[in-house]
């Protein structure tokens, strides 16, 4: 029977003197004459475990070669150290090697760059940074499902495939089953009846409006599943697949919205401040300095909320050079997060938005000039949540999407939420990759999801 | 200040008397001469409240012709009725509608046919029987994750586009950002070069292969996703697009994997039967009779564990007239399927399955003919996971891939997983809408899915 390394070093005392067995890998091996120092992870737990061996095994001079890499299965005796670096250590009666490793094994104990890692990203997870990183990402995604459950929320699974493209198809992925090489053509056009669905199909970016459908039966719902963008760009912060939440709350207003996305926030910083404490200090130590003090800040923060209008203003006053001029009719560029953030020292919420540079689904406010849409900014992370109150005027809704050209007859279902009891409700999307880079302080998105896709690159 | 109607439900002590404020969607109004009675749901809670309200309220015509599917604001007093079929009553002080709702609302309290609520699947939600099945899937979503957490597993999400076309590109989905009428074309091909990842790209069935190179890092990982599959099959049990959980557990044998499938399904359907109660009962009245006894023996049985061999012995044993002859080379059908699963009474395990009929990561027996392949088949849905140990000798593997030609180039990542510390490991797959079909007892898996994708189908 096998020991999971967590187990151990979470309930040591349990274990002293007891013999067990263990199955990892060999992460570095330091052989003496008469003896020798094995450190071995198995994945369940950040640290490693230090298993002695010496002269008196059958196998160790073999022992003494096992290289970097191996997966191996270890009978010892547990022996609690408290006086040394690690708390334990597991003295070996027998060690067997269950898998050869190479002496070319990429992932050698030394410092590899994140470029050459990205080449690896299969082998990736074995190094510390990737384990700390997929792990914070891992349980992320549990506070988030935690909170949301929690709080009385329905999980809801909208689809990713579509045929309607109102968001513009040029945005989407289109997708097919013909052979793209010999496509049926009809009229000039492609044919599309001969498709698996009947017509042209993409893939979307986004469940929002599936979302408020249930969010009419149920009150409160939350999506979290993989989105898709085809935008051509290469920087480090966009993705062509990523994972995003997007809740949706019926009787809910701007205000609400805003209270529910901090305590959410907050919710999912303290789980996994808790749940990693190992994987954040590394990450303070090796990747961000100061990581664990930014999110303990935020923990105790009141988020701030103020109008666009007012962040225009701040700016305006500011003594500072812009690249761009702060403008009460644009969006606000990533040097006037900056300054906004650092100006109020903690997470700012940037509410009511001039209406032409928001979607058409946004409340239009009774100024008639702004809607009331909310983004969440956060010191050195920028944007990490954009929402807002939903138009639930049926007319107003209408005449903002013949406004920005927005087709209402293919998503004549989505108005019917309108029709049929109607009622304030609010939204947010929060982007996840975008999370876990503001909670282990990884800067290239490309680092932060497992298999990045990005322009030009889809490995693996 | 809202009150939820769950909260109220399950603290209805500590609301005695209280005067709060709830907001809704009217399911049905008797309006007498004096007084009326609203049923009100607001989707945190199964049940509806029934709001009484009487003649001294200023609006009273005007409630009296509240119509099905308005939303409604009510402030009333919490009367407990321990007497009455609803433990408690709502005595109104003020009503107000927020939405109103048309004569010609689809959802009526009454019976509609669920091919007719698969044309409105945007309102279905708003029905009893699909606020029953889409909690339960939230629910059993949240069951799943709770239970691979809980024991440590990483949640790795795997990419869904793909430019290795090992599947076979007949089984994927294309996805492309180019102009399909105008593709642009080199040597009688199309030139992908030009396309977002200078390559042709697909959207993937499985991250079985991604998730092993994770757990050759973490040990146990799983997976939670959507999945698509291209076939133009109108079926009951098939969509193009449904959701997928792929666990894969290092240092773990085929016995190992059966033990893991076993606890972690039982934990999901105890898990359901608690969390809801009022939605098993519905749907062990409407939908499938017997569906809580179903589930309650699951938990009570102990999994049968049969090779394929002994299967097919039994079936060959019986009296049965087959449509499909039993053979010990070939897959077992439905009909066997359903005769196994009655003859044990319960859950069972069918192992060691022919390997020509398996695909090629599969462990090979050493009777050189069967791999330790396990088929976990129930009574009434009958196969619910598949899973396998996987080869882990990559002279077996290669030899495999080559018999069953598969190009091995396309995932030379992949054998990095039997090159650098490789070891036993197995993994399984369960399509979560074959779960939800199984908690539920909905037949359909358009039903069981909250905007179903088949076949020239592809509404919302």
């Amino acid at each position: 029977m096998r020991t999971k390394v967590k187990q151990l070093f979470l309930n040591k005392e349990a274990y002293e003197e007891k013999q067990i067995t263990i199955m990892g890998w060999v992460k570095t091996n330091r052989a003496q004459a008469q003896f020798g120092f094995l450190n071995v992870n198995d994945g369940t737990y950040f640290d490693n475990i230090q298993v002695v061996y010496d002269e008196k095994l059958d196998n160790f001079d073999e022992i003494s070669k096992f290289r970097v890499g191996m997966s191996v299965k270890i009978e010892g005796v547990v022996k609690l150290t408290p006086q040394m670096k690690q708390p334990l250590e597991l003295h070996a009666v027998c060690i067997e090697m269950l898998g050869d490793c190479p002496e070319d094994y990429p992932i050698q104990p030394k410092r590899h760059t994140r470029e050459f890692l990205r080449d690896v990203a299969h082998l990736r997870p074995r190094t510390n940074l990737f384990h700390a990183v997929f792990r914070i990402r891992s349980v992320a995604a549990m506070a988030i499902h935690r909170y949301f459950q929690d709080n009385g929320y329905l999980y809801v699974h909208t689809p990713l495939i579509t045929c309607a493209d109102c968001e513009g198809s040029d945005q989407m992925f289109k997708i097919s089953t013909l052979d793209l090489k010999n496509l049926p053509m009809a009229e000039g056009k492609v044919d599309f009846t001969k498709d698996l669905f009947g017509k042209q199909a993409f893939i979307t970016g986004s469940g929002q409006l599936h979302g408020e459908t249930f969010a009419m039966a149920f009150s409160d719902i939350y999506t979290f599943g993989p989105t898709f963008r085809t935008e051509n760009s290469n920087t480090k912060t966009h993705a062509n697949e990523f994972w995003m939440i997007e809740p949706e709350m019926a009787f809910c207003d701007l205000e609400g919205l805003m209270d529910i996305e901090e305590e959410m926030l907050k919710y999912v910083v303290n789980y996994v401040l808790k749940e990693c404490p190992l994987e954040i200090d590394f990450c303070d130590q090796f990747v961000a300095k100061g990581l664990k003090d930014k999110l303990n800040h935020l923990l105790n923060s009141k988020f701030v909320r103020i109008t666009h209008h007012e962040v225009i203003d701040l700016l305006k006053k500011s003594n500072n050079k812009w690249e761009f001029l702060p403008s009460y009719e644009d969006d606000i560029a990533k040097e006037h997060e900056k300054y906004i953030t650092e100006y109020f020292n903690g997470p700012v919420f940037i509410t009511n938005w001039p209406k032409d540079i928001k979607a058409y689904y946004m409340k239009l406010n009774s100024d008639g000039k702004t809607v009331a849409a909310v983004d969440l900014v956060v010191p050195q992370a920028g944007e990490l949540m954009g929402g807002s109150q939903r138009e639930e005027d049926l007319e107003k809704l209408l005449n903002r999407m013949s406004e920005m050209h927005v087709d209402s007859k293919e998503i004549d279902w989505y108005l019917d939420t309108r029709r049929y009891g109607g009622c304030i409700h609010s939204g947010f999307g929060m982007g996840f990759e975008r999370l876990v880079m503001y909670l282990t302080g990884i800067e290239n998105i490309r680092d932060a999801i497992p298999f990045p896709r990005t322009p030009k690159n889809c490995e693996f």
